[in-house]
């Protein structure tokens, strides 16, 4: 089981064999999760710490239940109330933090490259938990786990990537990984919120939802920030949903064991209908939450394995 | 000892001995928490989620302590700055939550029934912790408790619950509580914070404190939401003090022994007088708060026993 | 191994034995923290509340991280949003937690004596994480440790502390602290910044930087508080900077192994040049950080033995 990295920083810098081994012990991680005692130790006497420099409930969440079920030591920080108010930078706040001794800092930041940059001044492994719009490795990765298990393997799919595609760091680090593993990427989007020169990135690009969703297997939706809409550049909520929200009669188009995903948290009605999301045979929305919990135990467990098998005299 | 339920939604489900089941089990948690060492490990291996839709810091420590003193991984879950925010529903969360295979869930919310109808949707215990005007049971049976051990038993006790009951969840919860063990209740208020028809439950109706108060066993007040007065139906501080607040004049009334209590937090000369609050030979307020975590460690206990108890498969 | 107090309020009433045995004891969980496997259960079975009734990431960040490397049951009370607003006093939100049975309660609070005043209230050890300007105690011991460390020794040391000397508890506490174990201290701040009659308490005042800074061992540096500054009685930060900013040409004026301090969080090209705050061969701000972690370890361990060797029917 090789997985040769000190941080997970990123999707890009993984190996497709390393994905396979992060995802074979999350498996294992889904079986302990769904037991009644479903508490380990692989993380006991290391501190890990969630620092979230943008709230996101569900993501810390899963990260703090993956920390607490291995036996880490967990503490959250928020970062807005506090120390970023009083004028202190990133790193200074990085600094102090790594003065304290965590082995596994799970850093979110609106800025894409925060987290990198963090990552190159502290002496604990560095969980990217997103940032900006650059990556958002577990997401890619639970997405990734998810249809494994729902499709029976992780190649040679075609997957249907839809929406804000333009702003969206699950969006890059979803067509990072689904490329390494060999699948066929489409990418839907209205010409607003597709990144221009993306289709060299060995993607196809559609902007008819209809034809970009012509028997694919996969249907990832993506999250679309109501704050940005109505400006203009981009249609109302009701003119998007016609358009490019999923209903059963644009899933029609797909394979009919197309599976549906969305990240969450969903607007039902704009991104997606609200009884399609609940559909059971065919939305595996939940599914996605629970293999985050599982994604994130495994990259803790990995990347603690590689922490204790350094020399000691690199922490102090 | 049996205690035939999945769920802690309300008193009103509840059979006399499942009351007097729980009661006794936590009368053993008050002394465990009494010690020094006072964590156990009964709920070792299963996760609790603190869910506040509404803010409450008392409430929300009470089941922080009770899980982590018993040994479960607890997470609390500040809601309002959040999913709610991004729009998210109810149900969704309950969802996203019930997805991460938590084993208890506790929730506090605004909106009577929602507890009820979030614990339809999950594979976990629930446990209320308060929603809009319809329950509080932890609160009810802490008051029981308190009950129990200040006068050595809970039945045949006159007891008087004094203020806004309209308005109040604790309220509801002691009646239901109080009457199932066959005490005699009265309620005091001005007749704008009367609920009306309420006499239909078996209670006596009081408008004025002292014919109320009369030959009482138990005082309990209720809290005043100060945001409510002063707006034309009801009297203002001063007036409300003079005529319902509790004194050591009105409380004369009641029986040389009768204790008194407040669910918390108290506004001083408002409901109470602050000099017979702090009295420890009449006021039991304190010995509340105690009970508080002793009785959620044995609802908590008792809800994890039913859960093990069941087929693993309904988990999955 | 002697430590004669229930409490630790204050630097005021320690001698200078007790905060030798403090210091020894922290100086071994430096080293336990330095370990990957760096949890301990020194603590288990023990409940501690964090009650922050101001902000402070970095010093509930530390308590909170102490605790839970030592085993115990911790617990955060985020104070401003709930009891507080709902009007209840503070020794009301005291005497409810104090209920509920928690061994070590971590108090900061905006106001002087608010912390010697809640500890008479409580049956549990009260640790006072800085009240008002009054004392901040396990600021001036990690203060303390990180010279012993650097230095060698904490005694016939010739050591400036610069900054807002009269709004600032650290100094308070610190001088104390350094007073007893026989230093030379000198205070370094504008006539507007320094405390009228503090001459008499043993230490030396100038308001010439490069003069006080002539020679010392030690640079310690205070935070200036932004909000205070241009208004009128003390200087903009530009002329601040110049007069008490610590730069590389004031410095030069100390011994030339002389440390530099800060106790966080740092305003850069206010207080402290960044060149020198990050300056590993001069500037120990980091190492503050990492022993604040193991003297609060070691402070809270020391008040639990206390408490454990106390009868147990104290605590009922």
């Amino acid at each position: 089981m090789r997985f040769d990295h000190r941080h997970l920083l990123g999707i890009e810098p993984l190996r497709p064999d390393e994905i396979t081994t992060l995802l074979d012990l999350a498996d294992r991680y889904v079986t302990l999760s769904r037991q009644r005692e479903k508490h380990a130790n692989v993380l006991a006497g290391l501190t890990q710490i969630n620092m979230f420099f943008e709230n996101s409930t569900r993501t810390q969440a899963s990260f703090e239940l993956a920390g607490k079920r291995l036996g880490a030591d967990v503490m959250n920080m928020a970062m807005q109330a506090s120390s970023i108010k009083k004028g202190e930078t990133l790193i200074d706040t990085a600094m102090t933090l790594n003065a304290m001794h965590p082995d596994l800092l799970v850093v979110r930041h609106p800025h894409s490259g925060a987290v990198d940059l963090l990552a190159q001044k502290v002496n604990c492994a560095v969980l990217n938990a997103g940032d900006g719009r650059h990556e958002h490795p577990t997401q890619a990765l639970l997405d990734a786990l998810t249809i494994r298990r729902s499709k029976g393997r992780l190649h040679r799919l075609n997957i249907a990537i839809c929406g804000d595609i333009a702003h969206s760091r699950v969006a890059r680090s979803n067509i990072l990984l689904l490329h390494k593993m060999e699948n066929r990427i489409r990418l839907i989007a209205p010409p607003t919120l597709m990144p221009s020169g993306i289709e060299h990135f060995g993607v196809e690009v559609f902007h008819d939802m209809r034809e970009g969703l012509k028997d694919v297997d996969v249907v990832m939706m993506l999250r679309l920030q109501k704050e940005r809409m109505d400006g203009g550049f981009i249609p109302s909520e009701r003119e998007y949903y016609h358009r490019y929200g999923l209903d059963q009669d644009k899933l029609d188009c797909a394979k009919p064991d197309a599976i549906v995903m969305h990240p969450g948290p969903m607007n039902r009605g704009v991104e997606i209908d609200g009884t399609l999301a609940d559909d059971i045979n065919r939305s595996v929305i939940q599914e996605q939450v629970e293999m985050g919990v599982a994604v994130r135990m495994a990259a803790m467990d990995l990347l603690a394995r590689n922490l204790r098998a350094r020399p000691k005299e690199v922490i102090a």
